[in-house]
């Protein structure tokens, strides 16, 4: 029986590394993504700020931020302080249990310490060449340490929104709506690239440099969220968890696929054009839309649910162009926009969820996010300044800020 | 005991899951190696392809595909239609089994979902450049609901080819000859890009616009294979079994490392040059041939087999050229030619195969995905044109079907 | 009793499988980064030289390597030379031995064959843009087939430095440092790029070509890292061995995120600007000093000694390049100098390692791959010569042995 245990032990643990190894691997993901879908002149300094975000998560959340996501009182608001993370189970501990301690501590905290850097990664595409590097820097510094653990803490550290009832299996909210929110609240205060809206109105599109680069970001995060919605199960080792992993890797796959049809179509029939960005867009949408709930709808289900993000995806990025809100990637459309329609539509499929606890999970995180981020990003512009000038704009923050082009040898890669 | 059952059951599953997420990969694998291998101007619309492909191969086998290849009577020729996904596996049916059950229903349809996309993935790259986009999709449509679950059925499905003691492990037939031949028929209605071949009977190159692309597109697929053939030995939870995979994860790498070897070095002295392309193409050759008998053979001779493929690519590309058959990214000679030399090579190391049933498979694969794919690439071509206008070829196919170009500051890029 | 051996053998040798998969990709990894360093005329050459000298290693490994590394006499000096890879572990003798056999001898073969290729990748980078591609896979073969197994034999193998007390986790000596040092022999021999250095002293800064390939490439290697370190652990099937592959993941990671910061900042303070390729070295630096001992220290400690291998890689790319050791892509620094810092930082937290045994080991494994990387380069150079000639350095390596360039659509790659 121990030794049943033991080996139980040992599959969740693994189970967990590897689908934490997912998730990790779609920092590189986003950093293709944002790399591919702005200009060349601004390419290494996204690729700069996707990976000091990448350390900055890692550092700050295994100095404050997982303590308080996860220390803090069951049922609460008010989080508790504390440093560093706790010991690991011994084996006698876990025996002892009867297995009801399942899982290494470590490996629970690396899987958590890769969804806020996925929270934070969401942030550095939309405020994406106008902001300035180390105001990024800073302004990850508290998101990844106190804001995204803070509401973290509401919902899966067992705070007030968990009580409430709210429901959100890997973080439709928690991550992608957060991150949003706290681009959008950064993107407010810093405001559009120039020449992105005419005086007269007029919306310029302004294309990214690297298609290829682009699609491979969207496919990383495809394979990735395997691993996000995957192991946000948190259990493999008897019949009935394998199945729903595997349930949740179908239904994960499923909306994605339905997202990329939607938006191509809604895109042909719209813009008359097979938009490629709007396909990767719709995959990411898809993901989205389904990491509320990845378990309980039929795979069929999870297409539609998908499929419904991709089209709510095209609309918020031709409706964000026209409330000239600019997001050179659309991450607040795909993140934010679609991440409010996945967690309304749990209820659709999670008998165990209402619209009025998911409305007030929404609101919540909306709500906190929003406001903590407008202060941080206002003190932030107030000390350092949040954009870059608009000489140094123009020539690009590759020079300005990393001293390095990207391309250097791709003649006319200043434009 | 019952506990046994239930962590092997969640092994297996895992196992599959993992590996399906590797298979999965390999359609990222395919974008960067099509996206590397054609010009700039098409770039963008050859990543739309592989990305709406995907979508489409999941959707369709969803809706069809999955039902018609596994739940069709044994030994048959005639599948069965019916739709959608059967149930899951309760946790009392598997243990009232006693273990004979020993994966989740999901994590086999996820495993087997990625397959079907792998056979479409190759069919893009041997059309690139002229093809029109939604001519492609919707022949992905009826490949990937209906002709490829089709002959999947004879042979995995159980039905006749299986019977006869057709070999073919993890689809050197069933998904690589299948996508290679669907793509000879395709390339022969569609015909060659305008300038790759001279009034005069001369072959022009047409360089690919990317090698580090090509380059990452192959390791991808590289590791990707890995899931591809070591997930189908199926099963883990035992020593025997575990001894197997890993049998097959050390062959299927050393087939590919032999394919770079021998393609690399027949190129240097026939080319006099160290052709990339040719060491690329060298691995997947490697890796398909050893796709039909991943097993059997030691690693040496699975290094011996991926090397005879290796050779037997670089041929088939210099031959396909002189028959005037334009596959800009050799995808008929890597899937097709070589798939067949994988399966001739079945009966070398494995003593339940048989020459004449693996040809009976080969003819059988062929013949019926050459006449299906034809009539429906003939239907496509007279309803709504399989080709685009020779303007448009001239102007790249990235404007005129997907509205941007994949470098667009790149000066040059339209060559 | 049986039944828990043969499911504890099985996720064992899954456990190696997955995380041998993840090293495999490294190579996936130094071809990226490589790529995206060099300079785009050398593009294709680098590429070439990373998937051949892969097939290279797996294949006199699999021939020679791999019987002289774990097949020679414990505790000895003189390796026994012998081929190919022994028997499989039948399921009875796993029986017998009451579970201490316990994983797959194939999938200890696949986790070994992908660390030499490791080591072998760390050399193409520093002798890039200039060095014969037929002399550098020459050399590959040597290093390959004997260099790398006899030093691994010393440690890894039983030999008489794992005798001496030399501790090594994951390959901080007998990888990296390994790797590095014959990398600083070929240099030396080599001789620095045209243009690199002036008659007056100066340095010139080389840019590479593509950034964005340079980060994905460091990403990989990152997620590549978690399996080169947690796979090291050889065992997950109990609490014990789960909880500490989980601390070698949670510890990996923090290093890589250490390095990155301690390497920006100090770039920033330094130069005056963020410099992205610090950034990244950084990142690497940080993966090669947690090699040695992942296991030991806090995930906090791992952090530091990160962030110390950070440090020094940015101090050891700048004074290379005052001796005048032309290194394109830091591979001595990040490999060499961070690997030593590595190996003396084990008895910090390992109360098992002194400080004269690191350094026994240190100077053996330099000792030796120095020496007979010298001899083997003298030898090549003396034969075929290791150096292009001077145009064809100018003309760019890929035209003259790969006879295609890397990007030829771009305007302005030759440079």
């Amino acid at each position: 029986m121990n030794d049943l245990i033991e080996v139980k032990y040992a599959l969740d643990t693994f189970y967990f590394l590897m689908t934490g190894a997912l998730v990790l691997w779609m920092a590189a993901g986003f950093s293709m993504l944002e790399a591919g879908l702005v200009r060349a002149k601004n390419t290494t300094e996204i690729l700069t700020k996707n990976i000091a975000l990448f350390a900055i998560a890692c550092t700050m959340y295994l100095l404050v931020g997982y303590h308080i996501m996860y220390s803090s009182d069951a049922g609460g608001f008010m989080p508790s302080l504390g440093f560093l993370i706790g010991a690991e189970h011994t084996p006698e501990e876990v025996l002892a249990s009867g297995g009801d301690v399942y899982y290494s501590a470590r490996s629970d905290f690396f899987f958590q310490v890769v969804f806020v850097a996925t929270a934070m990664s969401i942030v550095s595409g939309a405020v994406a060449e106008r902001m300035k590097l180390w105001a990024f820097l800073l302004f990850s510094v508290i998101l990844t340490g106190f804001i995204y653990p803070i509401q973290g803490y509401w919902k899966w550290g067992g705070g007030f929104l968990d009580t409430a009832g709210f429901q959100d299996f890997a973080g439709s909210g928690v991550v992608h709506l957060c991150g949003a929110t706290a681009a959008l609240a950064g993107v407010i205060l810093l405001g559009a690239r120039k020449g992105k809206f005419g005086k007269n109105g007029q919306i310029n599109a302004i294309p990214g440099a690297n298609m290829p680069l682009a699609t491979l970001g969207t496919f990383i995060l495809w394979l990735g969220w395997l691993g996000f919605n995957g192991g946000s199960e948190l259990k493999i080792s008897d019949i009935g968890e394998a199945n729903a992993v595997a349930q949740v890797f179908v239904n994960t796959n499923a909306a994605a696929a339905g997202g990329v049809l939607s938006a191509l179509i809604l895109a042909r029939l719209w813009f008359r054009k097979a938009d490629l960005t709007m396909a990767l867009n719709g995959a990411l949408a898809g993901l989205v839309a389904i990491t509320a709930e990845p378990l309980a709808p039929s795979a069929l289900g999870a297409t539609l649910v998908g499929a419904v993000g991709g089209l709510i995806v095209v609309i918020a990025i031709v409706s964000l162009d026209k409330l000239r809100i600019d997001d050179p990637v659309g991450a607040i459309s795909v993140h934010g926009a679609v991440g409010i329609w996945g967690l309304l539509a749990v209820p659709l499929s999670n008998v165990d969820a209402t619209f009025s606890a998911q409305l007030l999970g929404i609101a919540t995180i909306f709500a906190w996010t929003f406001v903590a981020s407008l202060v941080v990003w206002a003190i932030i512009k107030a000390v350092i300044g949040l954009r870059v000038s608009e000489e140094e704009e123009y020539e690009g923050v590759d020079i300005t800020e990393c001293g390095m082009e990207a391309y250097p040898e791709f003649i006319g890669s200043k434009k």
